[in-house]
This record gives C-alpha cells, sequence and structure tokens, in this order.
C-alpha cells in the first residue's frame, strides 16, 4: 500500500564526541522516506526546500524509489536549517540554531496523485500544520502516524491535543510521554494518551529501545546496544520510517505486525546512529537489514523451556 | 543444588514519594535469600545481626526454608542500619544515614555445613571481605557470583578488581559498569570487564530491563512496565536472588538458561518495587510467579513470519 510522509526536509550542523560536520541533508521527511523505502515502494514526499537544496539529493530520493512530486522548492527561499551538538552521553543535546526559513509559512500541499495514499506519516511539525495536512484529503487515509516533541506541548498543547485526537498512532519518546499526560509511570501515561485519541502509541526511549502500547497489550523491543553510537540525529525518524514502511509493505495493522514493524524500525534506527547523519542508511543492502534483524531475535529471544 | 549467600542483614528506613517507613528488615543477603527461596530449597545464609534485630524474622527466614545457621547474632552489638530517601523519579537516591554497627568488623565465618555449596553469592560488601570470604572454602564453588556497588570503585578498586579476578559472574547497573571499564559504551564496558575474570557479566539498568553478556553472546531482558514503582530498595539484589535461585535450582549455566534466569530475576525484582522493603516477597504464591513471567513472555515475544 502506499505511504506518504509529510514533514521537514533541512540542512543540519550536527557536533557530537566524535566530530562535527559542515551542512548535511537531514529533517524528519527525509530520514521517514529513506528508511521506509527499504520497505515499499509507494513512498511519497510532501516537504519544502530552498534554493539552496542541492538537486543530486532529490535524485537520490529519486533513486530511492520516492516521489518527490510533493517536494516544493521555493526559488527564493532558504531550506530549514537546524544545528545542534550532543553531550558526552548523547542522549541530551544542546540546540546552537534554528533558522525556519522556507518552514515559516509553510502549509502543505497534497498532489491529486497522493489523494489515494493509504498510510500517512505527519513527521514532527507544527501541530496546527499538521492538523491542516490531515484535513486535506478528500478519504482519511487507513493508518495516521504522527510524530511531535516537547516544543509544541510548551507552547500549542491544545493544537497539539486537536490533532491528536485525530490520528491511529502516536510516537514520542519518555519524557513527552511524561509531560503529555501528567504521569511518571510510562504505564500510565499510556493509558491516559490512548485515551484521548490514538489506540496506539509508542513511546521511544532511545538507547533503552521502544514500548508499543495497543489496548491492554504492551510490547517492548530493545535497542541494539552498539559499540559505538556515532551521532544519534534521525533515529526516531529513522525509526518511525522504518515503522510505517513495513506496514505499508504489508497492509497489516495488527498488534502481532506492529511489533514486526517496531523491530525492524528499531534495526532501521541502529544503522543511522553509526554514521553522522543520513550516511549510513543511504546505501543498505537487504542482507544487511535482514542480519541486524536477526541481532535483535537474538538479543531478546529465550525458551523458558 | 546448594546456594550459600553472604551479605548484609539490615534495618532499613526508606522514604519515597508514596510514603515512609520506621525501620524495616532490609539488606542484601536479606532479599537474595527470600528471593531464592522460591526456587531452591538449599539456602543458606552467612551474616551477622545485632541484640536488636527481632527473632521473629529469622524465623520467617527459616520458614522459608533458609539456613540460618550461619547467621551471627552479636549480643553486644546492633544491627547495620541505611536510612535513604528517593528522589521523585525513583532512579536516584540521597542516603540520609548509614550506621555500620556490627558489620564494622565483622567477617564472614562459613559453616563446616556450608563448605560443599556449589553456587556463591556474594552481596554487596567490602570487597576485602568478599574476597577473604572466597579464599574460605576448602574448594571452590563451582559458580561464584558477585555484586559490588560505586562506592568500593571509588574508595577500594584494587580490592574489588582482586575479587573480581576471582569470580564467574559479576552483576553492576549500568554507570558502575561505565566507571569499572572506563567505556560509555556498554558493549565495550561489557568486553573490558569480562577481560578481567567474571565470564558472565548482569548489567542492570532498573526500569530499563538488564543486560547479560557472555563471551560474544547478549541477552536483553526489559524490565515490566509497572503502574507504581513504590519502593525500588532491594529490586537489584532480588534480582540476583532469583538469578542464582534458578541457576542452583537447575544446576545449569548454560547461556540459555541464565537468559531464564533472568527472566526469574526481573520477574522477583518486579514483585519487590510494589511495596516497601521485602513486604511482597513474603508470601508469593507459585501462581503469582508463573503469572509474572508469563507477562514477561508476552511482553518480549514476536514472530517475525
Amino acid at each position: 500500500m502506499s505511504l506518504l510522509t509529510v514533514g521537514s526536509v533541512a540542512f543540519d550542523k550536527i557536533e557530537t564526541p566524535f566530530g562535527k560536520t559542515d551542512k548535511i541533508i537531514g529533517g524528519a521527511a527525509t530520514y521517514i522516506s529513506l528508511a521506509a523505502s527499504y520497505f515499499t515502494k509507494k513512498n511519497n514526499l510532501v516537504g519544502i526546500v530552498g534554493k539552496d537544496f542541492p538537486s543530486e539529493m532529490i535524485e537520490t530520493l529519486v533513486k530511492h524509489g520516492v516521489n518527490t512530486d510533493g517536494l516544493e522548492v521555493d526559488p527564493n527561499g532558504l531550506t530549514f536549517f537546524w544545528s545542534g551538538k550532543y553531550h558526552n552521553d548523547m542522549n541530551s543535546r544542546d540546540t546552537l540554531d534554528t533558522q525556519l526559513n522556507v518552514l515559516e509559512n509553510y502549509e502543505p500541499v497534497i498532489p491529486e496523485t497522493y489523494q489515494d495514499c493509504k498510510y500517512l506519516m505527519l513527521g514532527n511539525m507544527v501541530p496546527c500544520i499538521q492538523h491542516a495536512t490531515l484535513k486535506k484529503f478528500h478519504m482519511r487515509p487507513k493508518f495516521v502516524m504522527l510524530d511531535t516533541m516537547n516544543l509544541w506541548m510548551d507552547i500549542a498543547m491544545d493544537d497539539l491535543k486537536a490533532v491528536i485526537r485525530e490520528i491511529d498512532c502516536l510516537t514520542i519518546n519518555d519524557s513527552e510521554a511524561r509531560q503529555l499526560s501528567g504521569e511518571y509511570s510510562l504505564r500510565k501515561a499510556a493509558k491516559v494518551i490512548m485515551q484521548t485519541g490514538p489506540t496506539t502509541l509508542i513511546i521511544k526511549k532511545g538507547e533503552h529501545g521502544a514500548l508499543l502500547f495497543q489496548d491492554d497489550k504492551i510490547f517492548f523491543c530493545p535497542a541494539l546496544p552498539l559499540e559505538d553510537v556515532f551521532d544519534p540525529t534521525g533515529a526516531g525518524d529513522t525509526f518511525a520510517g522504518g515503522f510505517i514502511g513495513h506496514l505499508a509493505k504489508t497492509d497489516d495493522t495488527s498488534f502481532e505486525n506492529m511489533k514486526r514493524a517496531v523491530i525492524y524500525g528499531s534495526a532501521m534506527a541502529s544503522f543511522t546512529v553509526e554514521k553522522f547523519g543520513t550516511e549510513r542508511i543511504l546505501n543498505l543492502t537487504e542482507t544487511e537489514i535482514d542480519n541486524r534483524v536477526m541481532e535483535f531475535v537474538q538479543l531478546a529471544s529465550f525458551d523458558l523451556s
């Protein structure tokens, strides 16, 4: 089934204890689309870049099977830019610079040829824009997933809650789940959040794995203990791309299949952090992905008898 | 096979966001022995208490099948006392008071009838005392497991390294693994630590689960997401008790069986934190434990096909 990702395509400048980059390609929709490209061939992108965005990167996306008809190029503006520095623990970071540029007044346009998309991924953006985007579909997609961040909980909680009411699956990290629900226990937080709209909730815990909640069911997927985490940027988006890519490929939103999707998403995220930016997920082979998934199987499997 | 636990038996006074206790029974060896009692009937204890320790608690241990012949009662001293206050996140705590009392000059004595123990658990204590205890066996036990803490890394690292060289399995938390190895990556930390003695390493991550390392093999066991964590005191010791209790019961130290032991240990720990002190693990039924273990199976199981 076809997937549509709506979100930022950006330049990032990243500093980690392992080194720093110049401006490199980033953005939620970039990571999501690239990760999903290993699972589904009907992979559509809606976003905006400026005149400074390299056409080679758009060609790279197209080579990965991403339909970029919905990627606007603003000839008068500059691409969204984010710069950040990770602390030694790689779990926390400081934002050094944010330049919204073409994102400032952007309202996504859904090309008519995308209207029949069954799986919709709303990458992290201003909640009212996510909401407006969802309303632009003649027919609501079968499965709507949304990513957000603490910033919107701080400054646009009502807008965020309004769009969360309309979605099927929310993906946030543990501190965001606590902030959104007012509950410290993640089990309680999940209950509270799922009463406000989404039937499925994914709580990402970074190096500590991810929790999938649906009704009374819980699944835990560990993160792979890696020798080195080189750059965590995009890990959450890559996870989301692998997750929804697998769902779109199989067109199966049962809990059992979502568990598989969480494994695939986690495997994809484990690649992303091994190099700066999108570098590691640009040229993965099927064998590499299969082997990585098998590492998760070995890591988590046990037999009581 | 028979298990011997050497460690502290204590009074604790605990304050958490949910309430506070007067002096209640605590101590590493108490939690370990109680947890192990649900798995093995050959369960021996070596430790010391003072004249203020209630004989009812010793009777309770005996009722759980714990052989207390090795539990000294010092008629002139007071029992080791620890008081602490947990922060709101329940992951960090402040020590309010520590009174070593009878532990100050204690050197464990191994009763002759314990000499044939095959499984030895050295609970958290001064490393040189742990080492001296190990040397008191005519024949080294088949499997020696040791728990320790950051304090000994700060003030007695050489002594700690000397005893770690002699053991089979070390259990520490993630920050201790980083401190002991000088490596941030837990995968690298495990490699470094396992080159210094133990063939098996368990890294406890509290609410984030536990990692079991042996050679190049890794197993991850999640922690059960609980509605409420009431009091984390003793969770690590209860884990260790369930783990080594299962090993002693089955007399099987293969990696596959250690994975099961980690699940049982985690299940036991998940009970402990539901109430203050040892209260929750005093009267568990087999059905309760089986059901809890099944929650771990459901939490972690997936099928790729």
